[in-house]
């Protein structure tokens, strides 16, 4: 099967976790939007079952929208999910509980909407990222870190940008919050995808993404 | 099959989702908290592979966290989805982005944290709010609007939901943006479930919940 990935090309963003796995895995697919501009997105979000938002992907005739979503479907067609009920449904548990700290990651500098800038919410995003790093992070982390993954899986590439991703945006507020195994885990994605990590494919982290750095927001 | 819903007690919150699946499939279920209070949580947000957060379900063996995983989990089993898997996909991405439409609503009253009262965050949650009644909900309205739900799913009884929560909490801007089929709807599921929205299983929104009345909010 060839993989028809959409989603922005100049960030890492919510594609990013799709793209990890489909590297990953070694899938044959497509990152369409990088080759072809955003505006080939423009038909699909006009069509009437068409998508909310990206990331989508197209895999023959499904049109897959939600990353969780994308990820679920894909886990066992690349060997990175089991194929049972039981064990699906608890790596998909996981993996919305990872989509809602990431959420929370991209409302600390966009906490009155992403309508503003940064600019125009510095203030609250300062507020917020207090909260989140002294609050939220620390449960998101010990939660992960407890967690038994099972076999390597989706989720470990998930956690494995989630840690690259908050080691860019707070380092400081990151150095007092090291956990063991997801930093094992870190180490162990980075060698099994350090052909896709080090080549033109994997987008740096820039201020346009998710993950961020304002150093006024770390600790 | 009976089931053991774990939630919050007071507030309809994320767990009414998963009550109006449950009536509305005349499942044989227990609303754990509100008969044992909420302590009884506890001991599943301590096991080590426990939920983050609730709801989550006990099915037999299976305990399951996660809104949308559930309801995803509990379509087949309730008839409220049909059993093949690219339908299925298309709710289950239906439901994600009624998830993160929920979040969103949240953040109308708590744009700072969770962490901090109402009235603590008074000024952001008016931004906030202004921001998402004039750019977020008329594209969610529209895109739950145009979209072709099929066969009566819980996806029918989430968007009930989100119109009943929408219009306590802004009935005014709610005045403003009728949709008729998301109306329909909402009296299409008034009129299925009348039994249950009368009965004392019913809580009724509140300022606690998700939705609440801020009139200051409001358009």
């Amino acid at each position: 099967m060839r993989y028809q990935l959409y989603y922005w090309g100049e960030i890492q963003g919510r594609g990013e976790f799709i793209r990890l796995a489909l590297e990953d895995a070694g899938a044959d697919y497509k990152d369409v939007v990088r080759s072809a501009g955003s505006d080939v997105m423009d038909a699909y979000f006009k069509k009437r079952n068409g998508p909310f938002a990206c990331p989508f992907l197209k895999a023959g005739r499904l049109l897959i929208g939600q990353t969780a979503n994308i990820l679920h479907y894909l886990g066992p067609r690349l060997g990175l999910a089991p194929k049972d009920e039981a064990r699906r449904l608890w790596l998909h548990q996981l993996q919305l509980t990872i989509a809602d700290w990431l959420v929370e990651v991209h409302d600390t500098h966009h906490p009155i909407g992403s309508g503003f800038y940064y600019e125009q919410q510095k203030k609250e995003a300062r507020r917020r990222s207090k909260d989140f790093l002294k609050n939220r992070l620390p449960m998101y982390l010990d939660y992960f870190e407890r967690v038994d993954l099972g076999k390597f899986s989706y989720v470990n590439l998930s956690l494995f940008q989630m840690i690259e991703g908050l080691e860019y945006a707070f380092p400081r507020a990151m150095k007092r919050h090291r956990r063991r195994k997801l930093l094992e885990n870190r180490y162990r994605v980075r060698i099994r995808l350090e052909k896709y990590l080090t080549s033109e494919r994997r987008i740096a982290f820039n201020q346009l993404g998710i993950f961020r750095r304002y150093p006024e927001l770390d600790a």
